[in-house]
């Protein structure tokens, strides 16, 4: 007997451009267009294997070794159906020979490589891992830009995580949404020094959660629309004109800008929402800081600092820049001893130490104790979503997840 | 021989409508109109001593018993200026009988009530107190709104000092800057409920200062014109009509969704300008829980929170609110015993005990060590500057600082 299942990973990204509002809650359709960098998935990824058998009772999901219920209506259960009409219409109908995959109940088991703890939004790289595996389990004849219209209705940001690079998700005009989805704007391949720090920020309380937060703010903030029809449309053409001439420059006072402005409308919404806290804002001191020394002296900017739905900072930079930044954020907060993962090699067999550069004024922000940053992941820019091997499934020959049985 | 001397004192203002952006940075005229409450001088009060003698040999002022240099072209020597120029065509040209004292130098002492690591801008109630003994000692026959035009000059918000009770800045139009001016919209006794809970906030860093802060938001910050030209028009009508009609409902919520405003385009600077801290945004959170309790209960706001350029938090409210607010904010920020001034008698003889309102989500922040909020200063709607007696003067008989000599 034939199994059909497939395994696949996907990675996390990073928005540029923002996205903050929608105007179809449903359909996930945004407010304005946004623009991100894939992470490499060496490093971050999440992995998700389908399988669809006549002899299942019901579509069922686990989530790192936990079911996750399938609500009817929700988003996951709208995924699911999304693709199961892209086999029977884009296979099945087409080919009255093909198995009737769609008419199965599927088995998906889905597995983040980096902890909860780490609070990172996995719902992106989860939502594009779940649509690659069964765009694979179901041999779909589609694009990405495609899949990327049903992980939309997953999770906003997910379409993004369809392409390696840097993405475009371009907000459509389409009521249909049919429109709404992700195009790439350059590939890994282009622009392979931009490299990535994610500083792993401290919380003492629970934020707004985006998809409450981000409806507010469309209807109590009176900025907001101002962002969206005369800011945003000209930050995307340049930003991506900045990646395709690889202008780090341009890039980066775009990145933080748009950082800001976002933050900065999160904050007119009534009542007022707030992902940074004093360990963020003293990220930006420090990162503002390091480039107005450079800039000063004629080299321009050499980091860039973004923010999601929470306190984190991301460091973009380019690669030779990465050590002193590095060296840089430990000065501020420090690290457990050996807790950083060199896995560039940074610092060869040698010791991660504290160093701020010289000409840095070190007043900038104070210095805070261990687990103030309770983590540093040094990462990149990186490829789209993988097929992963048999033998990376996560599922067992009966279909049910491996660690579980 | 005739003493020509005067003493006035002069109260702070906090603004609900902010004042933030210059349209012209010599005169000091605002991109936007303000509006603010001037608070108790009973609580807070700059008073000033002014005199003028023949027999001086130059303009000098004193600060908190400090020597404060009178820089030619700055905003002191500007005030002193103007000050003379009004007692010269509004009293000596008109009169040739009354001494020619714009022609004398002048000696100032200015003391400040409230010490300056509370963390109080004292330039709008320094401003207003120097131009108000100048007023007096050249019995200048002009409006407060004519003086307000002088004080305006030494610090923006200083005009909205020379009244009492709620009071506008008028942005005006004129280059000349001669409609940009101060009007009161009720005096104190139209809503002698208005109390005000001053939170001095705790702060390691020194904030980026206002004057240069202001223009760098006007300079870079995409959000700011949209702000000044189709959003703080239609609040200043609407908080207007709230307290002619002493609506506080629309009061707080005007009042609070400004303070956000104006923090949100702070943060759209670029590099981004950061306020408020976790402490202040904790009181953030525990004022918008106090009002949800009661706006649910059908019962409307009950306090509302406002930030300046700077950490703390000053929290309006209607007098009966005020003590179930003072031990609320205290569950969170205890204060260290007895260091509250209880000046209405809240808690009679007894102790002020920390309490949380019936049906409050605890969650909604930490709790805070003693000091996170430095101190807490009750107080509330008050009058414009007062002439004080002669016993109250700030000079001696010689003409120099009681206490220095």
């Amino acid at each position: 007997m034939t199994v059909y299942q497939a395994t696949a990973s996907a990675p996390v990204n990073i928005a540029c451009i923002k996205y903050w509002g929608k105007r179809d809650t449903k359909l996930i359709l945004p407010t304005n267009s946004s623009l991100s960098v894939t992470l490499d998935q060496d490093h971050l990824r999440s992995t998700t294997t389908s399988r669809a058998d006549p002899a299942f009772t019901e579509d069922r999901l686990w989530l790192n070794g936990k079911v996750d219920e399938i609500k009817e209506g929700g988003r996951l259960a709208t995924c699911i159906r999304e693709m199961k009409r892209l086999r029977k219409e884009e296979v099945e109908d087409k080919n009255p020979n093909e198995p009737k995959l769609s008419t199965y109940k599927v088995h998906i088991c889905s597995y983040n490589n980096f902890p909860t703890a780490a609070g990172l939004a996995s719902s992106a790289s989860g939502f594009a891992a779940l649509v690659s595996s069964l765009a694979h389990l179901y041999q779909l004849p589609v694009s990405p830009s495609t899949l990327s219209l049903i992980s939309r209705q997953g999770s906003g940001s997910a379409c993004r995580s369809l392409f390696g690079g840097f993405v475009a998700w371009q907000m459509g005009s389409d009521p249909s949404g049919s429109d709404s989805l992700a195009i790439q704007i350059a590939p890994q391949s282009h622009w392979p020094d931009m490299h990535a720090l994610i500083c792993v920020v401290s919380d003492d309380k629970k934020g707004t959660s985006s998809t409450s937060g981000m409806q507010r703010t469309v209807e109590t903030s009176a900025l907001l629309q101002h962002r969206i029809n005369n800011v945003v449309p000209q930050r995307m053409k340049d930003i991506e004109k900045a990646i395709l001439e690889k202008d780090f420059d341009t890039f980066a006072r775009i990145t933080m800008a748009d950082s800001n402005q976002f933050h900065a409308v999160a904050l007119d919404t009534e009542p007022p929402i707030f992902y940074m806290n004093d360990v963020s804002r003293a990220i930006v001191a420090v990162v503002v800081e390091y480039n107005r020394i450079s800039v000063e002296a004629g080299k321009g900017y050499k980091a860039a600092y973004t923010y999601d739905a929470g306190p984190n900072a991301v460091i973009y930079a380019p690669e030779r820049n990465m050590k002193e930044i590095i060296e840089l954020i430990v000065s501020y907060f420090p690290q457990e001893g050996g807790s950083f993962k060199d896995v560039f090699g940074l610092f060869g067999s040698g010791q991660l130490v504290a160093k701020v550069p010289s000409g840095f004024n070190e007043n900038v922000a104070k210095r805070f104790g261990v687990g103030a940053v309770k983590g540093l992941i040094h990462t990149r820019v990186g490829d789209g979503p993988r097929k992963l091997g048999e033998e990376e499934a996560l599922l067992n020959a009966e279909g049910f997840p491996k660690n579980l049985t």
